[in-house]
């Protein structure tokens, strides 16, 4: 075997350049040739990729983003599209199987989210040969304890806390921040207990606002008259996104911003206490990666170099304590991963006197 | 003279700490007792204060917020309450002449931004002993070529446009960034050009929304698929803000969210690209201050006790140069700072290929 | 149940605080009382202790150091003192169970590193009720995968190669980082790998300098003009450490200063570049504590409370794969961790084209 | 006018990319091609360099080093090399001028610190048409009030002494770090007054050992058993480096490794508490530069091509106050920039209690 592909797919995560890097040098090593896809699995249908040198990946363990770039148009076998102002859905398979046979690849590496991961599936079970890589900033993915790009985020989260803490302190304010995560709380529950925030709203478990400006309250007269509310984007509360809009407001949820400004708004009206709202959003996707994940990212690309001389299709590498393994990616796309309202993590959170509304 | 009251008040900065600690080392050595008054002048009203000790100021250099806290209801020479459902204004002056009388001060050294500053040239004007010192994260403050708080806000915002940089390019995206600035843009014009920012949106330069979504079409036919835009929360399109509802829209400004979400929303709309926005908010308040202003807030904090011993009243400290200098308050006040639309900077900006809209 | 008492012994580690202030705050939920102990063992002898109020752990969670002091004269039941110039052992169980009696404990959480530990276990052999947390910089601890301070000492490690890089290629320079690490060369390793060095010296392998001097004139033939070597302190040569000093010295290796040094000093002589070392020292020690790591260390802190609740003694706290787990201080104890020479991340490494010399 | 040379020479300073950025894209505005010539002035005379595109300079703000190499063989006017085991010095005028002359430049911006400047004073005086660019990490340079390069350094500094803070008291350890600074002690001094060093010692100022242990047990006395203790390399104990020897070593100073390492020896022996070294070495020339540095390289970048297009020969561009200016090149290289012993910020330190031997 001697031509491996690489693409990589969906949302940015700091960590995929440190894959594709230690894929070349470690086909290199095995005398294969790598061959980078540009922007997912639409490089293969349009034909835009090219061999990759050592000078390609020359600087780029410690950059955050993608060479190969990350932007595509959807699932090449049931894309949809606008047509005539009608969604359709359209199957490139043809054009994709055409473009993979002009590549002339043994494998194929893809990295990337659930998104990317099922269309490899896809792929494997008609008989290609892929190797699948996790990424995911949310840490939503199963199979593995965990991927790189979340340690990252964490970074940029936890950073963000702290900063707001002596402001919040310092003038009597409760401080929301908006952090990642539409299904998965991952990012604003380890944030928010690294942080040392107060009160912790994730998807996983709907919040009452009530018990939220409680707990506000409760901590003004302790005298700890601030609060930091870590807040997911898809958190949401008991009874549905409405109740946080104005008395007689046309307006929908979408037009008032998102949860962690609602939130802010909603403790400000009621708590009797100034509110302000930071959104993090995509700066939380970039930047220089931690080197926790420049280590497994690395060990990743690496390893699936690895899977595919081993002539492991149909997997997907993962992190398993301290162990590098490959696992089916059936089995790591069964169920998504999320927080565990009654786990250790969460009890133990209770416990330090975290409210999760 | 033996003792010196120190007060912070108004918006935080980093850098409020390193004030305070070199202004008790200061009078430490000097053989006079300084007294931390909280939340500033109101503190002086309800005698909130102690004579700061060794104690209290271990370990706060490094620290952002401020030991005193800054949390005040308003000027006490004219505050305005709400009284029945009506907002009137309040007369202070006794009680705060009562109070300060009682605290038996031979000076008073207030950290403050304008507002702080106005009133400590009041009591200057009322015959009382006081020393500014200057403090605002958005560098609008005249008399001074700087003060501290605005190099950390710069790196909090530049290392936020460095993240965006990355996952912008790999995605393809618009990067709203919002920055602090209600009437001052300095924070966006040098953290935008620091971090390479393509469309700078400051309220000193109204922009044309027309012109920044050609900057973004341009950059793209250039084969730059994406663009980093760095808006001031005080920036202003041209004709004014409701250029950006929606047609038809009822809803006011304010409800739509800031400035940095509504261009982000616009030139998404308009320029056939997805955008995003980062709202950073108070976090550009937090955090360790830099080596900079750590530097520069010891100086000043040492400088306004010299001052008090050399019974420069009605100054405040200064940087001119590499210089601390004592600048007359009327002068620092009269004039506030902005960017010059037509100075150096921008201009240089301009050249460097950066669009202000 | 009603008290407990913690305290920190051994080298300094961030997330120390974090482990005690999620002790006092999860002991609080439980109803319990946690007593702080001053300087290890040490303050059990001394009768220096307090009980730890919410007010002793405010603002601790993301600071470095340890509230209780770790500085601490050696192991109770056989300490090495000095007296008439002799070095003898003195044993001072007899104070030390004295003082426990007096502190009237219900149970006791040690947190240290293999020393602290090991003692741990003695009490708990003599029938003292205590549990362990682990702590350690290197990650030599055995029966986790994991433990708390390791990864923020990465973090200072892979800055500094992060930094070495632009200025070692602008300027053609080999540089040497000697990072922590006498037995264990996971920090080395580990932070080699995520900075992308080219050469990585660690105990566990001992290196040729010829080896390393030949990987670093091949990387200049291909163009390569400079190269980063990460070594650990306890590095060691084949054929021992005499082989780096100069022909007819007199001068021990102590002497010639730290393993880092030596080696530049080596290569600079022998290769035809300059080189120059970096020595970070403590600085790893230090530091606000990694998100990840505050994680861990809260996780430990409340965990070795539940672990109290639960009659868990003799046991240690740990972490496999994502969850907290009680493993036997016997078990954790056996087997010093070291890095496998042929593990699968030095083998992954080794085909990244990294030279261990 | 229509072709511009650009190089940099001597030590790395984060923010040389900034300079080179900005003048690439300055000229570009204003019709004129930019080359950049390789490794300082050694590409002029080896004919290596090239017209800078767009290209080379896209992604480089942020980015340490310099993309243009500054490892040069010294002045080509006056060269030292051996010949037959002999120096010799070699002038390499002819060659110069011959490659000066087939580049075909109408101007030539030359970015260093004194040695780089000096030939370019010595290059206008011979009548070619240079620019100068100041870059000291020491900021030992006269004529401007700063320049970049010396922030960032400040920031790798100032968080190594953070970082000692809290091990050095954790444990009860004196910890010393070594940083740059030959000649001039402004990092020393500034690192740390902004860290919170205790003592600060630095070339401008002879130290005296004994003042340096008593300045170390009085705070033990105070009940403050660490101290932090900021030295510069070229910092010089009154009576000579030889005092630092052991009694009857035949050691050169050399040969004990740097004075950091020395001073943390004899403290260690004579105050009778453990002290540590960090040498932090060339970290300090690296990493990412901070926003001041950015902007100021930029400014720079830009100016010196206006310099060009203005016929501002022999001139370098510096910052005074928040203006940026032209001055003439004798006049910045008449008498380097040092610490003034007497000056308001070494005074200011001792009044915080700062100890400086």
């Amino acid at each position: 075997m001697k031509r491996i592909g690489i693409l990589t797919g969906g949302g940015d995560a700091p960590g995929l350049n440190a894959v594709i890097r230690a894929a070349v040098k470690t086909a290199d090593h095995q005398g294969r040739e790598m061959v980078g896809i540009m922007d997912g699995y639409d490089g293969i249908i349009d034909g835009r990729w090219r061999v990759l040198t050592a000078e390609d990946i020359r600087g780029i363990l410690s950059r955050g983003g993608t060479i190969l770039g990350a932007a595509n148009r959807g699932n090449p076998f049931g894309r949809k599209v606008m047509r005539d102002g009608q969604e359709v859905i359209v199957d490139m398979s043809d054009a994709f199987m055409a473009g993979f046979e002009q590549m002339r690849l043994d494998a194929l590496i893809a990295v990337g989210g659930d998104g990317t991961l099922r269309i490899a599936l896809e792929l494997c079970q008609k008989g290609l040969p892929v190797v699948g890589v996790p990424k995911t900033i949310d840490n939503d993915l199963g199979g593995t304890d965990v991927t790189f790009g979340f340690d990252t985020a964490l970074h940029t989260a936890t950073e963000a806390i702290d900063k707001l803490h002596t402001t919040a302190e310092a003038h009597h304010r409760v401080m929301v921040v908006e952090l990642m995560g539409r299904d998965a709380g991952f990012i604003a529950l380890h944030s928010g207990v690294a942080g040392g925030a107060d009160v912790i709203l994730i998807p996983e478990i709907p919040f009452d606002l009530n018990v939220v400006c409680r707990a506000v309250e409760e901590r003004a007269q302790r005298g700890r008259r601030f609060s930091i509310i870590a807040c997911s984007e898809g958190a949401r509360p008991v009874g549905g996104a409405q109740m946080l809009a104005r008395a007689g407001d046309q307006i929908t949820a979408e037009r008032l911003g998102g949860m962690g400004q609602r939130v802010a708004d909603w403790v400000g009206r009621n708590c009797g206490m100034e509110a302000r709202c930071t959104v993090l959003g995509h700066v939380q996707r970039g930047g220089v990666p931690s080197p926790f994940d420049r280590w497994l990212a690395t060990r990743y690309g690496a390893g699936a170099v690895r899977a595919v001389a081993a002539d492991h299709f149909g997997c997907m590498v993962a992190l398993h304590g301290t162990r590098l393994v490959d696992v089916p990616l059936t089995e790591a796309l069964a169920v998504p991963k999320r927080v565990d309202p009654e786990g250790e993590p969460v009890q133990m959170a209770r416990e330090l006197g975290i409210v999760f509304g």
